[in-house]
């Protein structure tokens, strides 16, 4: 609860966005895997500020220090403990906001919740938290990869610019050709022509993105409340921005009749798979083999680079200079994210799962 | 996980469809509070097989028999247990589902992680297990009550028909006086008459509720993984044939930019408050005083009255006939059981949050 | 937390000693599993008031009807729930209890957490619930026997009677030839004998539960917080009238320097095995393969039939007149209670260590 | 689970004994209270090695750093993050134990269960680890301070020199004025010099501490499985080298009759009060307002500084010839750690205890 996610395989995050570091730990992670500590770093410089043209200035190196859990290269099953410093402070950047609450922020809510906050940057709030998801992440991907499981996200959707195609008809390995993460070379241009503008103008656009895990053997997930669908749900809509959720054909389900998406099994090589997969690979919130395929929505965030009006932390009215250093569209940050949250859930069922029978 | 939900405020269930009985275990319950048990039974009974001609015609009594926890008609802050005898059991019908996969059902799934299946009826994968939410939904509503937070939810799309106004505009007491639980009336025909075809036809129909939650104080949820979002997500996602969710403006947040969206603050009455209500009540993951709202998203579900090809557990093809009685669109029976699960959640964070600060 | 103890095997319990019923629920038990439910009734029977003549004199048949989770004989892997009714309620008994607080018993505490109580028969508090126990440890125990681990337990200690003998002296068969249920029919008759006594004089008498579990394989527990001894610490410590619980040679390990209580390691087999085992089968929180031993102290119950001063709840002097039917010593009956805990813990462990390695 | 204590108040740890560095994350934190980082580090300074004559020559400077959940001096309610590197590596110490197992350690029991160990200083098994419990069990300390709460432990037994007095005959401020951290100045002076004598021979000492919890309201603890005692239990028992938990008379019990060891109840100052406190300041797992108090049994540590005949990994017998720097009797350095997960235990109930009513 709160800080800590997942069932036996669990992740504990901490810090604040201009605190002096963040960090997680990492427990039930099976022993004796060899871990690429490069492969970690790959994926944090994947979600790191900076990258590109599309994404805030801010300028964090983000160098992963792991502290205890991996010894001579090789998971111990002990907890993973690991921080980041937080080394690109520009605090005095927030002293304007220190004496109002941003509209559509948390200042208030966290001031409502606990009577105080930090105003740094967001403190608690930062996205920058998610760094620590990505490490973690990228730890059960190694994991999963052992086991032949993938993980990938795109960028499918930014404001009215919207892939056509499915995953299935698109280039998957072509994802970070560009810097909006998005595997069709036309629309990613569009996209990203479109956050430019959106930058160039202050403002903000939000997008989908869509994930894929293939691999996945029939049988994951928990009955009930443990299900794949609810599982994958608290997993990406804990994640800053997002607003929705929807596994395989999600709410364009509403538009068919229940004859026209039956996902009709059919026997292939001893294998019980299906003809087509408008479920998105789970049936009664259990895994059934087939490809796992769902959408989360980010809304534009609400750091915007104009005069925005406002109230002071006595209620009065005031207006907040926008300034600092912000993403116009968090989504092609936020595809490595999406991947960790992913692989954290996956793996963990898989763990879980192995109590299924004696 | 897998059969408990909550945080401090616990829900566990128990039953297969058509085995002795389901039942539930709530606990964290605050003792103390006088329970109306006949007004548990009428949300039982809105949720009840039976209850309308666009219902199945099983026939469960659904009364609930409460076990432990309450004493002279008061919570003890003991766990209340509580049970739901299977009355109506027709297991003759369920012979040939015995030998084959139902598509897009949990068949499969259930047997490929447990080895095995109760095939009668589905076995714990039933919609039948919602009844023990709806109970401890309606304890935890009586607790809102009393806190002067309110949960109603109403269906707002069925299949393509869909209402145009939001919750603001529509007369949400008006909810019941329909068997589609649509408040808006004509809406409400043309959805029953929609219901009522694909029933002739043996086919189903999908559909959307949304939901409001009023009164919520500003401070409940957690940070990160436990944001409210999340919390409601994986409540909304654990419930049968749910196929998406979306909070506030959900995935629309997409079409606008994020100058367009901003839920701007202003006093009123010496509250801080917001002029418009994009983000659904929620930032940061924590309630902000206003009303939360979102959609869920439910399939037509699988179990058609048509002859249905499939494969027998041997995996040889064989065709399914369809029969006994089920629901032709589930949404009607669904609009208790998503205002039970979000009960359950608001009054496990107004719980939560009582230790926010010492 | 609360009412739920485990990881991933839990047992939920509810009920009160004179409400309608007493239940509980086992979630994660593994499925494919041939149950022998003759085999829980009998374990119930050993637990059973009235089984003899130095126990209680209420009578409950104590019936287990297990609800769901197991289907055709086998486990489903859904949860195990299980009730048993209340029927020898003599709640006239406990008017007198209604008015005041019996010292050294949960009568004022549970008022003082809860503002109110159920007086009868204890309520929540009573020793009844463990009923609930020795069901789901019954069925712990079934899985345990097909992986080879037996877990026995007996009265070493009734008053000053006390074995001079460690269980590896003792015919642990010999245990039910007994009303004491102590191995060595000497000192059980001796028990036996002090425990009538105390009974004529309306007083009782403690004793200590000794705990052998044989067969566990090395590397079960976890670290740190999960420690095996942490774990069955809470377990003792969570059943009704326990004041102390020590591991292997316990508090007299204090009267040894460390040099004399070493387990020294030798190969047997080609299996590591030590030649004394004075740690009780754990080494660093886990099992290292040898048997696991433990003792568990039970108090002298504070029911007496005799007459006790105590206040009423307005803070009155008053006195108390004995009477009900109750236990002299409760340790015979707490045996197959002790053996419950023991086998809900090390089959937890067993299944949660499957996911130590990849 | 695993590396995680507590319910809404939690204590996650990790860290080796010679890796980076060890840390924790508190979450559930109170926000808004005032932290005093020096009286943090005060009880690191009272568990550091190297303090005196007996203990560990170890040289850990335990400088504690707070990465998060504070900032400007108070807590933000957010996760306390905190680290300490680990100095005093000699790791060349430990190339031969790499190669054995020490008898009664935790080497053989990782290699079991993990297929791998880091064999320095003991890894994760090492009591380095407790220096985390410490630090969180220092906030949790100041909390309870607020709350009118105080936490306090002492040595009352170290090898066979055993206090005769209860902690109400003892003056409780006099424990730190000696290195065995006992009250009674002759009888520590005794200890010292028992410690000093086995230091000498190269073997070790087990001991006793007594801890008493005075201020506690009544009504904290949960029924059933959240017994105070179980959670005291657990919490003592996690602790490396405990073998014995005893409440209140504890084992002593055994040796009374019921009528004996009667609390009687007796009004004063408009409280419910007792007259004695055998129980331990507990009924039915719930605290009465009396002071609770508890034993742990320590064991003589296995590091002895002489040869000691084991097995290498392959199962071949060795000697080990007793080095490094090691504590003759871990008693004196427990009392704080102790106390901190005392601490720790009766914060998180008092927090949870808050959702008993509405």
């Amino acid at each position: 609860m709160r800080n800590t996610f997942g069932n036996i395989l669990t992740l504990t995050t901490f810090g604040e966005s201009h605190g002096p570091a963040i960090g997680g730990v990492v427990d039930g992670f099976p022993a004796g895997m060899a871990i690429d500590l490069d492969a970690v770093q790959h994926e944090l410089d994947r979600r790191r500020p900076g990258q590109s043209a599309i994404t805030t200035a801010r300028n964090e190196s983000d160098r992963v220090e792991v502290l205890s859990g991996i010894f001579e290269g090789k998971t111990l099953g002990t907890p993973i403990g690991f921080i980041m410093r937080n080394t690109d402070h520009h605090s005095a950047d927030y002293s304007e906001i220190a004496k109002c609450y941003r509209p559509s922020h948390a200042d208030y809510t966290y001031q409502a919740k606990y009577g105080r906050r930090d105003y740094r940057g967001g403190g608690r709030s930062s996205a920058r938290e998610t760094a620590c998801r990505v490490v973690a992440g990228a730890l059960a991907r190694q994991a999963l990869g052992q086991l032949g499981i993938t993980v990938t996200a795109y960028t499918s959707q930014v404001a009215g610019i919207k892939l056509s195609e499915s995953y299935t008809e698109l280039n998957l390995s072509a994802i970070d050709n560009n810097i909006v993460r998005c595997p069709q070379a036309e629309k990613a241009k569009q996209m990203i022509d479109a956050i430019l503008q959106a930058k160039q103008q202050g403002d903000t656009l939000g997008g989908v993105i869509t994930c894929v895990i293939q691999g996945v053997p029939a049988g994951l997930g928990e009955p009930v409340f443990g299900r794949l669908n609810a599982q994958l749900a608290s997993a990406m809509m804990s994640i800053n921005a997002t607003k929705g959720f929807e596994m395989g054909l999600g709410f364009d389900f509403v538009n068919h009749r229940g004859s026209e998406v039956l996902d009709h099994f059919a026997m292939q090589d001893v294998k019980v798979r299906t003809t087509t997969n408008y479920s998105g690979g789970v049936q009664g919130g259990i895994s059934n083999g087939e490809d796992i395929y769902f959408n989360v929505a980010f809304k534009p965030v609400a750091t915007l680079l104009q005069d925005v009006a406002t109230i002071d932390t006595a209620g009065n009215p005031t207006v907040l200079h926008g300034k600092g250093r912000h993403d116009p569209c968090v989504v092609p940050r936020a595809v490595p994210i999406v991947e960790a949250m992913a692989a954290l859930v996956i793996l963990d069922d898989y763990l879980l799962n192995r109590s299924a029978r004696l």
